[in-house]
């Protein structure tokens, strides 16, 4: 009856700050030329080059694209605007690794395809995620009907196998994925579901983060769950008491039946936040049509023929997306926000929740996330004048930044207050 | 990271048996007379005199009574009257231990009364339960505004004293009620929800059981709530893997808002009995009146002028109270089931859920169920036939038996299936 090992701590207090001064830090850059010497009373052109804060989305779309692109096959008109819209927005992507569609064959895992999609974004300054390394649903048929001991060896090879061959790439997880319904899922057979049974929902969260963590002991591992009640919280203590270190705690908002609010979202932070695990906002959705009916349970429940955005949707969508993104990036323990989709062509359930229409023309939506995102947080090329020893104070959004002058440049990152840099300028970019 | 002390394991399948086979036993008693002799072909009469489930009730009203009683003081004839027909049907009673209630002035404990009483019910071989131990609300007044340390404190000494005092009267507790909302508990501001928000769940509940175990080491205790959600399962989950023993797992079932029926209660019994620890289900209460609304979430906010017992409202309580019982008796890991209230006068909310009316006449519910506890699953006095080495079989519901003949009598146990007995006649009884 020990509890050494518990990492439950006692709740830090988190200031909410509509300004977002938490996302902010000034540094004193000393500049200095190839030669090493600082370039004094100089203009340098410093400019933000990428956000600390995860701004994401899936990237469901743009596997089957990267690939044809990697093998100089051609690309659909669509595609190519999609993934410029794309890049012109998110620094965070996240990747489908659902077994069943990952490994649909027993032995014979995408793993190449996924690969290409996720060195493909990578090259790109994008973080990848991958989602999930165990969930109960998109589960392959050929589970079924195995001895739970044999689900149980498959699940723990499948998580060293695929965090193995994409480390490096992918270092950020979803371990586990809606572990709350797990073992009483009844709405789809599946391997899992028993397995979590029989082990208890906290044993198999073990089952998945020491697998993770033995193959890849730098990853960052997520929980993961759509159910922002008391037994998300609960799980959470059970997970802490056990012993087991969650690296980021993800919530999912899919808002289909009505976007929460400022109100609700911050209540929802104030009762996550207490176990001081930074948090993901893992899968966003916010509409711009009607809402589903609020007496749908399981969203997957809801299936529609048509499901169109609106004109007065579109610009409801807008002032949601803004303030929810406002509200999330005012809480200090929020690092990410995940976007569930980017275009309304292959949205999940076929809801009108992109910030794109089915043409990849710009929503409302669109536009004011990316005047947050590279408008209002975002620093743009500005010159700057550097003092006698080379100096300028740079202040900004945390993230990286590029300094340059006189066709050379060098980068640097701000971090925290009072970090101070040395650049030392380079042609070779 | 030790998953030594987990108490979590493997749920068990349970037969559910509607015939209540695993109620049942049968015994092959040697009655043997004053000196020693086996009473060969004999008549003797076998009766039962209590069952070994506990069939419960509250007895919040029979408190000051019992304590009339003992001071010689005059008693109001609605007691005795409630009184008779409590014992008539029931061998489990729950007593009122809400600190704000028990100790409304500090180091004024209502000790004695509640020992009177808790005696009175013992003497007449009822199981007396304390409820509960630790809880957010009924708390006392003097307790908010203190730092949490001395709440700690307090509750901690609360609880080592009350086991104490009570020890050997009541040794069956509530050790804690209402975690799963506990820390985030909004509607009432108390001393207890900020110090569960700081220790957490689980460790606030190690303190109620640790504290009570220390005290009493033989006492039975129950981790209790009213949440039926995932929630309570991922908190008892949480509570295993933190190596801490629930003897009895009470879930409670105040029906306000409609009765459950059988379908949803077996569902129940079957996610919360694969924690394989016996189930208590503590509060039930079941409306001879409408129902609350389905809207309300906190059953307290419902507060009516008047909610009246119907005629059509009596059947279908008395229904509901047959099958209920039938169906919570047909699975084995239940053990007992407490009602929430015996009169309509003083019920919680002022439902309209007692099994007597206002003026103590039995509502057809109570007919109904003693048609079952003393009826269907009692063994009234029988005569039997010894045969030549003075031996009777005896079936019946497990519980407690009495075997007398020309006047004299002796006690035995119909505990399990060929659990043979010898019993000696004595006069003295």
């Amino acid at each position: 009856m020990s509890t050494a090992t518990s990492h439950f701590t006692p709740p830090a207090r988190y200031t909410v700050d509509p300004s977002l001064a938490h996302r902010r830090a000034t540094a004193v850059v000393t500049v200095r030329g190839a030669d090493g010497a600082p370039l004094a009373d100089a203009d340098v052109v410093v400019e933000q080059t990428n956000h600390e804060f995860l701004f994401g989305n899936i990237g469901f779309e743009l596997v089957a694209h990267a690939n044809r692109l990697a093998a100089g096959e051609p690309t659909d008109q669509y595609d190519e605007t999609f993934a410029e819209r794309w890049f012109d927005l998110f620094n965070q992507v996240t990747l489908p690794f659902y077994w069943g569609t990952f490994e649909p064959v027993e032995g014979a895992p995408r793993t190449q395809e996924l690969l290409t999609a996720a060195r493909w974004f990578a090259e790109r300054d994008v973080v990848v995620k991958g989602h999930p390394l165990v969930w109960h649903t998109v589960q392959p048929r050929w589970l079924l009907g195995k001895p739970l001991e044999e689900v149980e060896r498959l699940q723990r090879e499948r998580i060293r196998r695929d965090t193995a061959d994409f480390a490096g790439v992918v270092d950020l997880w979803d371990a586990i994925n809606e572990v709350v319904i797990m073992p009483v899922f009844t709405a789809e057979e599946n391997g899992i579901t028993p397995l979590a049974r029989a082990k208890g929902r906290v044993e198999t969260i073990r089952m998945a983060f020491e697998e993770a963590r033995a193959v890849n002991p730098g990853a960052t591992l997520l929980l993961n769950d759509f159910d922002m009640s008391t037994a998300y919280e609960c799980l959470i203590e059970a997970v802490l008491e056990a012993g087991i270190t969650i690296d980021r705690l993800g919530l999912q908002s899919h808002q289909h039946q009505g976007y929460w609010g400022r109100e609700k979202t911050l209540r929802i932070l104030d009762r996550f936040s207490r176990y001081n695990i930074p948090i993901h906002m893992t899968e966003t959705t916010l509409l711009s049509g009607e809402p589903m009916p609020k007496h749908i349970v399981d969203l997957n429940d809801w299936q529609v023929a048509s499901w169109p955005s609106t004109p007065e949707g579109e610009q409801r969508q807008a002032d949601e997306i803004e303030e929810w993104y406002r509200t999330l990036l005012s809480h200090p323990q929020v690092e990410a926000i995940t976007y569930w989709g980017l275009g309304d062509r292959g949205m999940w359930l076929g809801a009108p929740g992109g910030l794109l229409r089915e043409d990849a023309t710009p929503k409302p939506s669109y536009d004011r996330l990316h005047a947050l995102v590279k408008g209002e947080w975002w620093t743009p090329p500005t010159t700057l004048r550097t003092d006698a020893a080379g100096r300028v104070d740079v202040t900004g959004f945390r993230g990286e930044y590029r300094v340059s002058a006189a066709g050379s440049c060098a980068g640097f990152t701000l971090a925290t207050d009072a970090g101070d840099a040395e650049v030392t300028l380079t042609t070779a970019r």
